[in-house]
């Protein structure tokens, strides 16, 4: 499925880990209709191990019973989602994202539930069984639940090919697809095998590959797989990974584009950890906010929310409203790193973009641990003349400048449109 | 166990896989006692899949069904060792191996069956179950049976207690584990914990750790917690892989001895493979076996036989039965390879031991495609007299000598001892 | 200094090697002046040994007798550059090619010429002496006739000065320094001190770093030294060495621009490597020539020509005089490549750029060994409309398309201006 | 030259570095004629430097001024050797040392002197010059006295056979080979060019070659070029230096014998370092000091004493002519390590050798910070009978014993012989 912009939406990892609910992800859908929707945020994705009854944090549960039809096919605990009783599974959920104008997503992860192979239960439209498909020595590294799928063996199309038919039939818009990124090369014809069963399966779906990080030299084949894929680990509220997401976005910024975007992962924005205590609170100060929202809108990676939504104060909710810095994640193109340099005894960091609408983009991060005042001459970015700039985060407005006049705290950013 | 000499004996892989029965062991057995028992031979151990019932060949049957006791033990399949019937294990066949004046032995897999785990049965002597103690992300990267055993969960040792107070009950008393010797440094607990079971156990074992290679900076580790370790993968009767194994003893040269023995694996002579044809011989000319048996024996790598002996010819009979050579393998001390040379065309090795009972030991390997004669100055082995040097496979003597004379064929070996 | 388009010029390397004389490089001008210079050509660069008076060919002569002054500095030899008689140095060739217009360019080693060193020869503007900077162990790994000088040697500071004032006084616009690119980070303090003097030195002098590959980790040490930098060792008419360079050009795309540019190198084009033989011409086909020529364009690479330039033919001087292809050079910014990609059995590789004067640019490379035909739709470069589209070496155009229709032959390229 | 035992004498260096004159070789000489040559130290050598008039530390001057012939080749400066006067070279002083029942040593540096390439002087019996012969791009890292040789060149040859025969002529007994040791495999074909200039000279020479760490993958080459070579680089008087070589000896032992040593390096016992202060004594403790003898000793290192032996106290006397250790020195073969073992708490490491003259030696080291007192079972090293144990170091006999009772301090050691 071609995509012209990064995908935007909410999913329940950050706030609720494995133990998302049905009434959760209602009650998040519908703030988001209310408040997000026309912003452009649309997507709202129940994350891992929506089949386990008994899932109760971030924690996995080593070898635990899983919900599964009769064709060795993972569905929903109905306990948790009630509205899947009877065999509906996520229908009922999905077309009531539908009827709220968004777009409803699952999380899967490669391969086989282990305990379909150990029973050796049928494959749907097919006369093999979940054993003669399992790839042998394939596991995830972090969760039992599966084997990898072997693609040479015969059954293993006609399986890939009924979970797709089930997701197409439950309506569902958006797959994230986990143990499956950085598990190339080995995995790689696994990969193949499950981007082509998903896209002749009926049903656009958009396609987000974890976990990362992602390898450089294997970018040409995420792009044809997938629409979005992951950089790095799982991204948390901690200033040395944000810190080290600059050098990956620097690194995969080429390969950003045409409906296949570099992920650098969700947002833990807000009131995240929910299923831990419902007062856990982003631990990122404000500006590292900034400093997040500004670099995934330049480089334009995807955008997930992290954040029990209905918990949203004013500030987080204009840090992700704000339609010029979503305007940059929209227009801007061929971004790249300028230089990386110090200032004063701070490490300051340039981006560049192109402005589809005209003008181009610039990005000022101050990665140092001091407040940084500066002026960057527009030449740095090839522009000889004078122009006017505008910083999006304030709507500050020069005329006639040939600088990027910055002041910075320690961990922020700006960002600014000149034409 | 502490045990003097490197262990010598017979092993059912390399002729029959995965599949062995008891008529087969028995009959080995039987020949083993009677024609090489008084050359040392000692030891019949029954390799991999002995609780497999449809094991055909060296193949792994993926996810198969294997059986079980109510304590999530392997037990003998009744189909393949019908004296085990009952309940009895290998009780009846280790009972006769003894009445033969020789000792038994059996193949393990580390960790515990993932059947037991998916079923999640009971564990021996503790109220925990097979899933509470599997290791989540740890499995065999060639064989489905089994999980690992996380060393760190309550439940571990009572489980490894009851296995080997199991093979105690039963008599054995050679122990090869597989899946736990190049596993390291990633399952060092597993294999700490086991060899302190098997030890208190209340029987003397022999443990043999495979496969290989092993990690010569664990040298330390497997000489604590092992009798002998893999130093190759599965070696077999190919050139390559037997011109390889003289940079593997050099390098393990100096961990022999003193009950432990670094293990160059198999010998894969007369009729090998017998599970896909009963016609099947070793493929190595016998001036090759000759090389191998000289390098192993200097070298002191426990001996293990691969054939079927039932169907041994004469000169393979004569192979292993030198006393003089075996003489090398029991007394042998300080061994390690001198020089590694051009001479005329062909590489040529020199390895020198001392020989605990009076003299020097040397080897001479031609590891070159041609014939070669020379003289090697006893110098080279720091001897600076004139003495009688005997080569061990002819027969041969001289006396007042100060050089080794030799003539070997290509692939081939000379052995002396000189006093 | 700060230049706003890639360099463009001749050096006598390609086809002269050590060996350039007065009368070629004035001929070479003069050709420039006439044929070139119109179309943006304006440097010429005498390359390495013009202080060897026996110098004949691309070799080196080890050890060999340079022309120095009483400060240790190198002087052109005066029967190789006869204007250069009674201490004038390259001052009256300067004043010759400034006077066609064109700019003046001189080759240095990076250090102190060991002959200084061993001689104890003194430096102008300080007390110290040649053998008192010199950096000990710091020798060129190609070259005899320099040592490193020393950046935290007293003295060290002052030969720099004292070479670059020279250079100042004779009227050079530009220097390539050798033996400090790859050299980092060893030479890392040299580079710094030369670059710091050259600066202060009272004359603009465009700095190129030499040799390749440069080391994509010290890319903002790179801009902030100098001009240009190898991203390639000695590039030359062969296709595995054109092939290459993509790869090269992808790692360093982002670093191009606003005065600082990768080098691919120069162009191996026409009459080279004369020092040999007269009739020695180019090993590259046409089509290479106009891959390299796109290639370089796109990326904007500085462009310098090989060949001796009054041998030029028709198609040779076409390449290098194609209008839309030179306005690339100048136009294109945030050039990057968007995908390398298998098209009918051909490797197929597309880039883009913004034309800063508006439109976007896009090139498409044959790297396979047959001819292509194939439709690129735009959408892979983020054009969601329809188009007006040129070729910029056929000049042909299609109005109102949303694809590339490109059909290349084998090891060629196509370029096209998108508006 | 084949030796029977590792070499033992005296070298300059430790105490003196570049600056040794030669009243002190005299003194020192004589006093090991007198106190030592009885133990078997025999050779007294010259180290670094000795052509530079203007030497004085263990500092090198760069690109000084060296005396040399008019056939490129360093002679002795007259104002250090006023022996060597009237061309004499070390002709006297060797002939003083030969005197004294001694054996007369230098060093070189592998290549030509820079000043003989850059004033291009004549090799005797050749028609070639030293410019003809230097290898471009050869030096030393940290000494600007020498260019490499070319063995490619025509002219190589009769240098090192031209430098040999002068040195044979002085009546030299060793050499120590500088620049030439851990340089492979660059400079190898120098190596082999030098040892065979050097074994036809006509002279017996010993041949030590250094720097280290030697390649351990070049042992076969250093035994085939060598007596001795260098396994690490300076060894000075610290613990963490001393704690290292127990690893390197392990992986070294089995290239030890028959003329040919792996070289630990001097012993920094005594005043060392007196061309700073004459007041400077070693750092290392009483123990480390038998530990390195201990272990240089069964692991038969050549042994080359470091102090200014003049003024010896009686401890390190004592230490340096202990007939039961230098026995072991002399009488130690096939030497290895047997384990190394944490024994409450201290790393404690087990070395054993067999005694050409009977018996077992053995020698426990304590590596860790406190003292031990334990029982170390003679099975460890394959003796399973009661013997007679003598400690070397104190004569403390043990009958009928089966183990090795130490008590040992902090970073000390005891040996046996086992009979």
């Amino acid at each position: 499925m071609k995509v012209l912009t990064p995908p935007m939406g909410w999913n329940s990892w950050d706030c609720y880990g494995a133990a998302v609910t049905e009434d959760i992800v209602r009650a998040n859908a519908e703030y988001m209709a209310k408040n997000l929707k026309q912003f452009g945020w649309e997507y709202v994705v129940v994350d891992i191990q929506w089949s386990e009854p008994d899932a109760k944090t971030h924690e996995y549960s080593p070898f635990t019973e899983l919900c599964m039809d009769e064709y060795s096919r993972l569905i929903p605990a109905v306990n948790r989602f009630p509205s899947s009783e009877g065999g509906k599974g996520f229908g009922p959920l999905a077309e009531y994202v539908h009827s709220l104008g968004l777009k409803f997503g699952i999380h899967i992860m490669r391969g086989i539930p282990r305990q379909a192979v150990h029973r050796n239960t049928p494959i749907l439209g097919s006369d093999h069984t979940a054993r003669e498909i399992a790839k042998t020595n394939s596991i995830c590294a972090w969760n039992t639940d599966m084997y990898g799928v072997d693609p040479d063996k015969e059954g293993a199309k006609a399986y890939y090919d009924s979970i797709f038919a089930l997701y197409a039939e439950w309506g569902v818009d958006f797959i994230k697809c986990d143990d499956i990124c950085r598990e190339l090369p080995h995995e790689e014809g696994e990969l193949v095998l499950l981007s082509e069963s998903l896209r002749n399966c009926g049903r656009d779906m958009i396609v987000s590959l974890s976990p990362g990080p992602a390898l450089l030299e294997k970018a040409e084949l995420y792009k044809q797989t997938s629409n979005m894929w992951r950089i790095t680990d799982d991204f948390w509220d901690k200033w040395d990974l944000l810190y080290n997401m600059f050098e990956r976005c620097e690194k995969w910024s080429c390969h950003t584009g045409a409906g296949h975007w570099p992920d650098a992962d969700m947002l833990p924005v807000g009131a995240i950890r929910q299923d831990y205590s419902p007062e856990n609170r982003t631990a990122f100060t404000f500006d590292e906010q900034k400093t997040m929202m500004t670099l995934w809108s330049i480089f334009r990676s995807p955008l997930m929310i992290g954040a029990e939504m209905t918990k949203f104060d004013d500030e987080t909710l204009s840090l992700l409203t704000n339609p010029d810095i979503l305007g940059m994640l929209k227009n801007a193109r061929h971004s790249h790193q300028v230089w990386r340099r110090n200032i004063d005894g701070a490490e300051v960091i340039l981006w560049v973009a192109v402005n589809s609408e005209g003008g181009v983009y610039a990005a000022v991060f101050n990665a140092g641990e001091k407040e940084i005042e500066t002026a960057i001459p527009l030449t740095d970015i090839e522009l000889y003349e004078t122009y006017s700039v505008t910083e999006l985060w304030s709507g500050e407005s020069f005329r006639n400048t040939d600088t990027l006049k910055v002041k910075i705290p320690s961990h922020g950013a700006e960002a600014f449109l000149i034409v």
